[in-house]
């Protein structure tokens, strides 16, 4: 369970391997990988996107995780509230949403390995569909100080990985997912 | 975590001590005690009540118990549907209902004791500002054999407790409670 802030950014890699080789050169140290299925779900009658909010079921293991994501705020890192509680079973908590009347709207599938840097958790990510990227986040306290350092380690730690500024993004994986759809249909 | 139907009675009984002599002599053998504090939340845009469905949030112990309740359906006992997760936070789990526009409509806060008498369980509760029951309750696999197999066995053990049919209740302690608070208003 968790109920706070993260402050953290994205960057696209050309593969995972070099992605491992930056993190590892920095100075990371491996702590695990997994499979994450994560379902996005649409609310009965709210339009949590236009809310720059979301609500996501993550399937691990055997496990379940319910997030909240609250709307981001900050410029170049974007920090956004996150609230959270494991469950344990995945299936159960998909049709306690669908009975109130939440929907499935994007399904992200990706192979995640986590590594600790610093302050920061490191991952590196192979999303399907998508490609490979490495992010960084670091947890923050949630104020205005609190966020402004929480800033701050999170640049030092990118600057470690050799990453430009000018590279880092601050989409979610959601919203490079739906602007690839919108790209492709654009090109038919 | 579970997704099934239950059918369920419950009975008023004058104190627990009685109820708690009544399942004994039926051959009850105790399981365990607890507090529950059971949250009852307001969908932010359906009537769950006019839909007799409900989102219930329990605490007890450390944990917290997730259970969307389907509209009952059958006579002098109740069946519906109950999904349900373990979750590892209740005030997270609160905190992320809220975020999603639910907001608590009632609390009811017991004593439960529990116990086992062949294939049903029977809990005998002290309810804050309602009084104490007994409530019955066997799982049914959800068809109308199982539906009808399942109330064969409730009844079973209702009549080796002793209670009498018409003093059998299929209302939640949700509507008992309501229905309480509107006769007292009515009182004044």
């Amino acid at each position: 369970m968790q109920d706070g802030c993260e402050v953290e950014v994205k960057v696209r890699v050309p593969s995972v391997a070099e992605a491992e080789e930056m993190v590892r050169r920095a100075g990371g140290s491996f702590v695990r990988e997994g499979l994450q299925e994560d379902i996005y779900l649409r609310h009965p009658c709210r339009d949590l996107k236009a809310r720059d909010e979301a609500l996501r079921l993550r399937r691990e293991g055997g496990g379940c995780t319910i997030t909240f994501k609250g709307r981001r705020e900050g410029g170049a890192a974007k920090m956004r509230e996150e609230v959270e509680v494991q469950t344990d079973g995945f299936d159960e908590a998909l049709a306690i949403f669908e009975r109130l009347g939440f929907a499935p709207a994007l399904t992200i599938a990706k192979r995640r390995r986590e590594f600790r840097l610093g302050a920061a958790t490191v991952v590196v990510d192979s999303v399907e569909g998508l490609g490979s990227f490495i992010e960084v986040e670091v947890k923050s306290g949630g104020g205005a100080g609190s966020f402004d350092a929480a800033k701050k380690e999170l640049f030092s730690i990118t600057d470690r990985l050799g990453i430009r500024r000018e590279m880092l993004l601050t989409d979610s994986y959601l919203e490079l997912l739906a602007s690839r759809s919108s790209d492709s249909s654009a090109e038919r």
